[in-house]
């Protein structure tokens, strides 16, 4: 028998990809473990553009943290804020004043919106990493319609039907897509003054192509279907200069073109993030120095220099790959790494062999387009249109099966793609009925201005 | 042929129940219609606390309003805030300014909750009304268990796990049973250091019994399930006489006995509505004199004296029924009122002769208190348990299912009467995510307060 002092006690900070892997892939080890998140539910922060633009509820793409992990008995979810680490005393220090003692600490919070040193502009282009961003962006998009719907002056409805995107990574290219079809299919019949399918997505980006991690054929797959059947604007080489109530600016030609103005009153920016704040916090109390995006440099085994008990997965890492650049930040990246840390977790608990050095399996990486239509790459294949919507669907359905209750997706989905329907489309939240700006919600309590 | 002139103008405020069943009875009449809502979607109210407590998500009850209306080429949808009338124009006032004239105006705008002249209340004991109230309350909701799990001090745990519900209405006691089950299945295996079915359910109802519409063997057979299987501590004939951050203070024997405190920080208010606002807007314009609860009394054809233009109907309308008492605020009245006025407007369209007087056809009543439990009564006969929960189920489902998507819902229900489980149990809003007080969201911007 083994002895039977106090349990090793390993902290997880983060519930999305990494740190829920890692949770999981700990399920039998002899440990305690508490995984630490700000909020009670694992997003599926892939599909969230599609929360943004009405096909599904939030619900469809978040599962309860407890819920995820109710039978896995060595481990406590724990509601809380992080807000920094005792390295001598092996703390992690909560908002509430609490202090959660670690011996092996795995952290894995992930990335958040970044503007460039332009924050100003995140309240008029707000970014989707959250479910409240999404029904944020939701709430701008519909509304922006049914104000059109009211507005007598055709040049204020212009604006009003222009919809721009900044940034042609995955995230921009799928919700420029989406924005088309809601306008073009799905609000095809709702309006009487209005032709919704006279909206203008416009998508803004800063590299010579969208798409830029994929192959430059992904990258022109993309190009056609979103300027052919979606009539989607896209402007390439062109970086944005001011995002303001009256629109958006930006110079062609690699910044050096003539400023133009794109008037419109609803802006999603897909266009760049940076690590949490928390990975600042860890490296300076080590004593690395984060890349420029913020990233914490982690060593082969995923742990940060000098500290074998402090793992960073995920997003949060700036880990090297084969190629010398730091791996991407995409999902199975943090999934993998989840995986390998509580293998080694583990393996030390056991006293068995290390497993090596952390090694991404990359099995392709995917980007939908609009229904039906996706680019996809895998082992130096690459493939597009229907094939590759399939081989997304399938891929991400396969995912959400794990988790419980996912199987209402695949209907919503199905049933999405037979009506082209998008059934979640409710403006909501707080000044959601507000008649007149959208971004300026009424504060409760606040009378309606009268006309 | 018709002479070619204007159509007649039909301007219906309101997409509930009532309002919604006018359009509809309108769709093939010679008229131009507009419907005005502050809201996008119709909301089925019913299914409210279900959103409430985690089982559903609010796309599943609620239902584009344009997209319920699309296909009918008569109907305009207009979002906006009514904010008066102008009778003599006939014109209805928006509070962008505009004005939209009728021929014949509709009002189907219902009810608010009531706080009986203690608005102060409302901050600690949300009612049921929208979509933002369900989702405020399941945040409270949850929120709380999560607070109880790191809260070391005994006391303040179990004033964490007390929920009071205030009214034993339908609302009242659909809640009550729901937390119920929350507690003691759906949430038994997901924590750690809190026992969830520890959790203390309170229904504190002014009434000597619950259910106060229904007969009264139909309030003992609901009684004795609340206090039974599923242990909600019922207190009747006890008047509420303060809420604060503290907890609910009652009196027992008709407010005659002593005060009693329930030490709590999660209230649910389902215990009064009053009409619309602008009930009594149109009343004083009208010049009748609204009735206790704020409700305009109408005609047997529904509509304000003097004024055979205006019709009014759902929970805004005081109907006298033959009882000599107004119709009780219920789904199907409103919905039987709002098919009537459909059908006295396409008849004077048509010249025909008019329907006679509006009747309410009491198809019954039914309540449900848990999984495969309810309450239901028509033409006399009554009956509860699980026979009556299917019949509940079924009228449910049917009444969804002639709105788009609604199978979804099925499914959904389907899943969580097989696994007790709720999926849509996500803590979402601004400020989801304090660790301190869940009442006190924090502003956009402010820091978190650091322990």
């Amino acid at each position: 028998m083994a002895d039977q002092g106090p349990r090793h006690r390993v902290v997880i900070v983060g519930g999305g990809f990494g740190g829920l892997l890692a949770a999981k892939g700990l399920r039998k080890a002899p440990c305690d473990m508490t995984l630490i998140d700000r909020r009670n539910f694992h997003l599926f922060q892939p599909l969230l553009y599609q929360v943004a633009t009405g096909a599904l509820s939030p619900a469809n793409i978040a599962s309860p943290l407890r819920s995820i992990l109710r039978r896995q008995r060595n481990t406590h979810v724990l509601l809380g804020e992080v807000t920094g680490f005792d390295l001598t005393a092996k703390q992690v220090l909560l908002a509430d004043g609490n202090r959660v003692p670690w011996d092996t600490l795995v952290l894995a919070t992930g990335t958040t919106h970044a503007y460039f040193g332009h924050d100003d502009w995140a309240a008029f282009a707000p970014g989707l990493k959250s479910v409240e961003d999404a029904t944020e962006i939701r709430r701008r998009v519909l509304g922006a319609f049914e104000r059109a719907e009211r507005e007598p002056d055709p040049k204020v409805r212009e604006k009003l039907l222009t919809f721009v995107v900044v940034g042609g990574g995955p995230t921009g290219v799928e919700m420029a897509g989406s924005i088309s079809e809601l306008a073009r299919h799905t609000l095809r019949h709702d309006f009487r003054a209005i032709d919704p399918k006279a909206a203008r997505v416009v998508l803004v980006e800063g590299q010579p192509r969208v798409l830029g991690a994929f192959h430059p054929k992904s990258s022109e797959r993309a190009l056609k279907a979103l300027r052919g059947k979606l009539r989607v604007e896209v402007h390439l080489d062109s970086h944005v200069t001011a995002v303001n109530p009256h629109g958006v600016t930006f110079q062609p030609d690699g910044g050096k073109g003539p400023p133009t103005v794109l008037p419109t009153e609803t802006v999603i920016w897909a266009a760049g993030v940076k690590a949490s704040h928390l990975g600042a916090l860890i490296a300076e109390a080590v004593g690395v120095t984060p890349d420029r995006a913020g990233r914490v440099p982690v060593g082969p085994d995923c742990t940060v220099a000098g500290r074998p008990d402090v793992f960073v997965v995920g997003d949060l890492a700036s880990f090297t790959g084969p190629d010398g650049k730091p791996l991407p930040g995409l999902a199975p990246v943090a999934m993998q790494q989840g995986q390998y840390v509580a293998r080694v977790i583990a393996g030390r608990l056991k006293g068995s062999s290390d497993p090596g050095p952390f090694r991404y399996w990359d099995k392709g990486t995917m980007a939908t387009i609009s229904r039906a239509t996706a680019v996809a790459e895998t082992h130096g294949m690459r493939f597009g249109g229907f094939i590759a919507w399939l081989a997304w669907l399938f891929i991400h359905i396969l995912y959400l099966a794990r988790f419980e209750n996912r199987v209402l997706v695949l209907f919503q989905w199905a049933f999405n793609y037979v009506t082209r329907g998008r059934a979640a489309r409710l403006i909501t939240g707080e000044g959601a009925y507000h008649p007149a700006d959208p971004r300026r919600p009424v504060p409760p309590g606040e009378p309606v201005v009268q006309g």
